[in-house]
């Protein structure tokens, strides 16, 4: 239905400019599923009495590292809430995909583990990271632990009615996620080693390493909701581009974000010599001395933090931002284009213009 | 059955005297089905071409480090054996559970790939460990990637034909045994800061670290050969306690074991202040003034290589060594009364011979 594609396209720029479309208020939108989420991780947990339990209770915000009770201070639970509101979309009842809703945070969080060790980062949402607490080889053990965890989470679909080819595939989709998140964190580590990494190179490395868990997420959702084939395949298109669009726009908090809104510092990602979005683009496109400056900084094995203000500098000359800010729109529409191309797709209304406002808020957040 | 119970304790000590019982040579048969399980695991393998996968061939010992074929150098692959025993124990045919097997092994090397960032140890099988050659960052991730293909791998369950409801219930069995093993590596590697760890503080680790994968390898086989609910679970504990001897065989080839066959040092665990079941042996039955001896060593925070020797001295001197042998030995026990002691099983008798066979062997080898 190319009229209904051409249609989306046009009127996504009127709605970038609203905050909140149709009314709808997308951290509301995300809150409305995070309680049940999180009650759905605690069941998981229930019982679960030895130390590593406390260590991944610590992780998710749900106690202090003796296992003392502390306020909840779990993350977005974005992949959840897009899973859950994929599956009333097509009809579904949120209650048969909250297990999977479950396991795509438990799956999320296990990676972020991972990722702390990986990178060295010291803290996450103001708190010491795992590695931090308990040390590098019991956080390593952890996250593995939360892996599987999140495996015996989705097993409780069965409880819930759905039948055992479904839950199969819904594993499937989520383990065929799962490790091409691990293909894109191979690369994503690579790349901090190499200077000709190309924008075809870093599409590569986050089609694995973000998008592929927000195309899950989507996907399961629909295919627990009760959609078709076809549909599944549609929402799965819908999350990667999604998740695309996040990525990127990640990648401008990075450098361009408030640090008191991220929690993150500008100088991280360029310390840790990340490619990502903006460097390539001005690894490409900015003037041949700004890339000579590039390939100096970035060259000499360990970014100083002097050098980072030079980084700054040349990303600012050679439009890095707004072409990064433009890719992420592309991928939007691309996102929004996937489910308004499917024919016969017949969403629910009010579902349907969520899914939307949740995907332009993605790239206007601004933490 | 008491009667066949007893019937099989009374001929055990006649059995543990003969190296290969019934004319079965146990590394033979464990070699019989390493052939069809490495072909699954390169199947599964087949076609990813990403820098990921060569870390995975090169752990797996199928390439070099550059991903250049090497003569396949795989570990015994005593899960699988058992795995796939096990299935055609009950009746079953091999490849229905050959599926299962590639992935039990693929979840052992996940496991191994980590455990050797987490030990810090440098070398596996004469190789550089993983994390030696690519890096810990790198290594964690690989790891990560190994175990959602081995997840990947059991989905091919689907393809030899096995129902979704049996497909459902071996990731069941492999994710609980999954989750038991980083339970049982959180308290070793906590257990290496403690003096107080008893008999049962063993066990309970053991019973996690080891014994787990290989009580869901026996279990998932009887499973997937069309086992009823009973028979898998005497399986399980029949595999289950396989895996008490065999660890607690590992922990006395650890220190009196021939470096040459095992590849392993004698102080590697003393060093490392493993509570192994011949050190908690000791530090319960000791002397007092050895038990004295052995809190002056480990509570000293590093064990120096001059006190290795002060530590096997007390170990000989306690008793450890015939302990461990004994303890071993009532675990084998135990595992074929599992087998025997179900009302109704009626097993392949060659094939229940060989599971025999291959139980004792796991308490007499030598590497």
């Amino acid at each position: 239905m190319p009229g209904r594609r051409a249609n989306l396209r046009a009127s996504a720029p009127e709605d970038r400019r609203r905050r909140a479309p149709g009314g709808a208020d997308p951290e509301m939108l995300v809150r409305r599923y995070r309680e049940a989420v999180l009650a759905e991780m605690k069941a998981v947990l229930a019982g679960r009495r030895l130390p590593l339990y406390d260590m991944m209770r610590y992780h998710l915000g749900i106690a202090g590292p003796k296992g003392e009770p502390t306020a909840a201070r779990a993350g977005k639970m974005l992949r959840p809430a897009l899973c859950l509101l994929s599956c009333e979309a097509v009809g579904g009842r949120r209650r048969q995909a909250l297990p999977a809703a479950a396991a795509l945070e438990l799956i999320h969080n296990f990676t972020l583990i991972h990722d702390d060790i990986e990178d060295a980062s010291q803290s996450r949402h103001g708190r010491d990271t795992v590695w931090r607490v308990w040390g590098e080889a019991q956080a390593i053990n952890a996250g593995d632990g939360m892996f599987a965890l999140a495996h015996l989470a989705l097993n409780r679909l069965l409880e819930v009615g759905v039948a055992a080819p479904q839950v199969v595939e819904a594993a499937r989709l989520l383990d065929e996620a799962s490790l091409a998140l691990c293909e894109g964190q191979n690369l994503d580590l690579a790349f901090e080693e190499r200077l000709d990494v190309t924008r075809d190179d870093y599409l590569t490395m986050v089609s694995g390493k973000t998008a592929a868990l927000m195309g899950a997420a989507t996907a399961v959702g629909a295919l627990l909701g009760g959609a078709s084939e076809d549909a599944v395949g549609a929402f799965k298109e819908f999350g990667r581009h999604l998740g695309l669009a996040f990525q990127i726009r990640d990648d401008v908090l990075g450098i361009w974000g408030d640090t008191a809104e991220t929690g993150k510092s500008a100088s991280d990602d360029v310390v840790a010599r990340k490619k990502s979005f903006p460097v390539v683009y001005a690894l490409e496109h900015a003037s041949e001395n700004d890339r000579r400056a590039l390939h100096r900084i970035y060259g000499a094995g360990t970014v100083s933090p002097g050098s980072v203000a030079g980084v700054l500098a040349v990303l600012e000359r050679s439009g890095a931002r707004a072409a990064s800010e433009e890719a992420a729109a592309c991928h939007v529409e691309e996102a929004l284009s996937a489910l308004g191309g499917l024919q016969g797709l017949d969403l629910v209304p009010a579902r349907r213009r969520e899914l939307e406002v949740l995907a332009l808020y993605l790239v206007r957040r601004h933490r």
